[in-house]
């Protein structure tokens, strides 16, 4: 990273302090996160720092943590929402208005920067293309391999209800009335088994 | 809090600065945070802190996040799911054996804690109960709410995979070959309407 680059602003934050960022809070330096740091400083920039703005991203992989690392959004919250769709694309939108901005990888742009497009298609192999050149590459492409769109959201944008409570016949927790007449653990959906163990808390 | 309440470790820090990290990363002090941090304190000491843990959520609401300040894992890494269940339960375990815990709200402990059960179960309208009232009681509380269980993770476990990726023949973006001859957006299933702004980037 030269210095020019080091400089530039990103999330508000430097490209070092980004890469701190990302690292405390994902594990590591995917380089997901890092276009997800432009993607997100962009749709940041067009929807306007002073709108209060909901977030739906298009992947489960990695570009979630983006929005949360840069953004007051987070799963818990429920202010990011997440789609399994595989799409490296996410959206910033008014909560009042609906209205905000979609920012993809442009796979046609991506052509320009080798490195990106080969690793975002799997072309080449992850020994092959080291972690510090993939995302040299793309702190120097910054916006350039990056789409932009208006648009209007018209769906997921609502707030999750909870609903009516019960508690629940076989495990006496609440749960939601709306699984039927025991939750779905005791309903054999569960995802444990319990097991034997010396000094288990009760 | 008194000063002694405030002295405890939770999550290696004292509530203070808990608290603190759930107002940054949340957004604001939900009760639900407050009682998952002292989940996932319990979860973390049972499993071990050698342990390099995975975590499954049973709620989407607030719970993720305590797993996401308070831990490694978060949803965009991979190593946090989440089960839209609605049940108040979290379980760490032990990516290599499957081994954990499962530590949940107990109701009928919670009983003892009148603020505790009547916010959970919707018993009393949030403004009879204030904020600083039901964290207090649930700082007092600390385990003695929860319960804990030793388990054996059967599913929900697997790494997401990836998969094929084509170029979708409608948009131009990359999106799973598995969804299909198109993307899910281009089948008409998105979430959005394009807008006509002026001033948007193409």
């Amino acid at each position: 990273m030269n210095i020019r680059t080091s400089d530039i602003l990103v999330c508000g934050k430097s490209i070092k302090e980004c890469l701190a960022d990302i690292e405390a809070f994902h594990g590591f330096t995917a380089p997901g996160l890092v276009l997800g740091t432009f993607m997100v400083d962009w749709a940041r920039e067009l929807v306007g720092s002073d709108v209060e703005a909901d977030a739906i991203v298009e992947t489960r992989h990695c570009l979630p943590d983006a929005i949360q690392i840069f953004t007051p959004c987070s799963f818990g919250n429920g202010w990011m929402k997440v789609l399994d769709w595989g799409k490296f694309a996410l959206s910033l939108y008014d909560k009042k208005t609906l209205e905000g901005y979609r920012v993809w990888l442009d796979l046609e742009k991506a052509r320009q920067f080798p490195n990106i497009y080969n690793w975002y298609m799997h072309l080449v192999p992850k020994k092959e293309l080291p972690l510090e050149v993939l995302t040299g590459t793309m702190i120097e492409a910054k916006r350039e391999v990056l789409s932009s769109c208006a648009i209007r959201v018209t769906q997921f944008y609502e707030s999750p209800k909870k609903g009516k409570i019960e508690i629940c016949s076989g495990c006496g927790e609440a749960y939601p009335a709306v699984q039927g007449s025991q939750c779905l653990t005791c309903q054999g959906k569960g995802y444990y088994e319990k097991c034997q163990v010396s000094g288990v808390g009760s």
